[in-house]
């Protein structure tokens, strides 16, 4: 049998930092998933409740991608409590022409934090204003930090207002948003603060209910709601889906009808059930208009899909082999 | 982080013989099956046509063993004409209290393979005669040798039978289970000469269409179709469900009726569709009678679960441990 690779994450922080890279291999990825056959199953869902756990394996093909990722993501929502993070989690890449193991990413989630981060930048990328230069950053995890600096990246941003609920997390954050991006970080004092005059918007908290009042959007700015990828998350009132001005994005819209902020909108019958609305991978790939008006409202609601974990592992076990890092192990 | 272990094809070998404490851990994933609230999610299924692929992603939450495996078993079919074996494959193994990776089990199938006959040995100790001692085989692969073993270690084997399509295959296999048994492995021309007289038949092929026609079965024989794990695999003529002194056992019910022998017999209208049968677990557990009367013929329809996957998976990550095989890897 060949080698297997072994990566760790700080392998893996070293091979795949978020940069422009990382961006565009994210953004070719959703271009496949409108464009290629890709095979994309549903999520495989595991459910520990004796330990307020659950774990989500997810994986996709691509067609043009010789290797396919899968990737395993434990939410155990108690480990704080006794020193551990909540989220961890590993990527297995096999061939797609063999089915052989290729390299285990043991990345505790760092790699689905970059591909996260960097598909926001997609979004802002195709549906913001292009010289949006204000962002607004609702929560202070590490979403929070990349997503900002993934902005900064696509768009001329100044300066970015943050808000969390924990006060404290706000002002740390704000500080290493500062550091990474060179922009003015000011942490706002209320959600309604944080967005007024904002350019774009992002949402990054696991919150079970609406953060964000559809009234307090204004014309022309674009929000990306990253944090639900469960059935019981919402960040955004689902009310901003009767706006007349709205252009709402599903990075998969079969995922968005059951994960996203569209399943609450569908739940209360604010949208019929068969409505249907572009994808993100279909605007980048000009077969569907995203904004086309700079007074509109442009929503990218973003669950997370395995074509980005296959683009962002392929793209590390490149620059692995390349470099020559890791660990081989043979079995 | 703590640290992972990782197990090659040759540690798990040594670590986990078929044995019987791999039948009693298998045969305890099946009581614990039907008898705890334990949580296994449909199979997630990958397709890849361009290259005769397919992974099948299996895994389980068993109340009362603490860790689950997250099984990928890649099936790539031109593999042998590049001199790669089609079937390899890995479990991730994790704790159920925290969802933190504790072993990867590099075994290339192995321990699939060592599950699978333990469970055909589980459902001869239950479903067939005492004091069985003539078997037939049919196939020549890999199962056909671990099965043959499996059973020799529930009932009072003697001598077997062997059939597959090809004679100089199922001569090599029949001199290897020899070895491995001792007992007297004969090499049959037809399927109804290996079958006939026999006590236990198992088979052990991909085939697709019925290898045993209703009417060769005998009363009182126990048969175990372990091949079918896939909806268009059928090793058993649908037929035999009309016969009614037929007691039919699935490993799991709600697989076999898409996956299984059971399956054909659904889509054949042979059965009704509510039809509804007893799993081997609840029969393991008393809760449902198995074999009533010497001349039944019983029939255990073996798909494949995720239950024995963490139960067998777990049994290699303890005595791993016990022993200090393998590699420690930290990231």
């Amino acid at each position: 049998m060949p080698e297997i690779k072994i990566l760790s994450q700080g392998d893996l922080e070293r091979l795949v930092p978020l940069d422009h890279d990382a961006i565009a291999c994210v953004e070719d990825a959703f271009r496949a998933l409108a464009t290629q056959p890709v095979v994309m199953p549903a999520i495989l869902r595991l459910d520990i409740a004796d330990a307020n756990g659950e774990v989500d394996v997810k994986t996709a093909y691509v067609p043009g991608i010789d290797s396919f990722a899968i990737k395993i993501s434990p939410g155990f929502f108690n480990n704080p409590q006794i020193g551990l993070p909540s989220v961890n989690g590993l990527m297995v890449l096999l061939s797609a022409k063999t089915g052989l193991v290729e390299a285990m990413l043991l990345d505790n989630g760092y790699l689905t934090d970059v591909r996260t981060a960097a598909a926001g930048a997609v979004a802002a990328k195709h549906l913001s204003s292009e010289d949006a230069s204000a962002a607004a950053i609702i929560g202070a995890g590490m979403q929070a930090q990349m997503q900002a600096e993934a902005l900064c990246l696509v768009r001329p941003i100044t300066e970015i207002a943050l808000w969390a609920r924990d006060q404290d997390k706000a002002q740390k954050r704000a500080a290493t948003i500062e550091a990474a991006t060179g922009t003015t970080v000011v942490v706002a004092e209320s959600i309604s603060e944080a967005i007024k005059g904002r350019d774009i918007i992002v949402t990054t908290t696991p919150s079970s209910k609406p953060l964000i009042e559809a009234d307090l959007l204004e014309p022309g700015q674009h929000l990306t709601a990253m944090g639900s990828d469960a059935e019981h998350k919402n960040e955004i009132d689902p009310n901003l889906f009767r706006l007349d001005d709205l252009v709402y994005v599903a990075d998969r819209l079969s995922q968005t009808r059951i994960l996203g902020e569209l399943h609450h909108a569908l739940e209360k019958s604010i949208v019929p059930k068969d409505a249907t609305y572009p994808e993100l991978g279909e605007i980048i790939a000009g077969a569907l208009p995203g904004r086309t008006s700079a007074h509109q409202i442009t929503f990218a609601d973003l669950t997370g899909t395995g074509v980005q974990d296959t683009a962002i592992a392929t793209l590390a076990r490149q620059r692995a082999y390349r470099v020559g890092a890791g660990t081989s192990f043979k079995s």
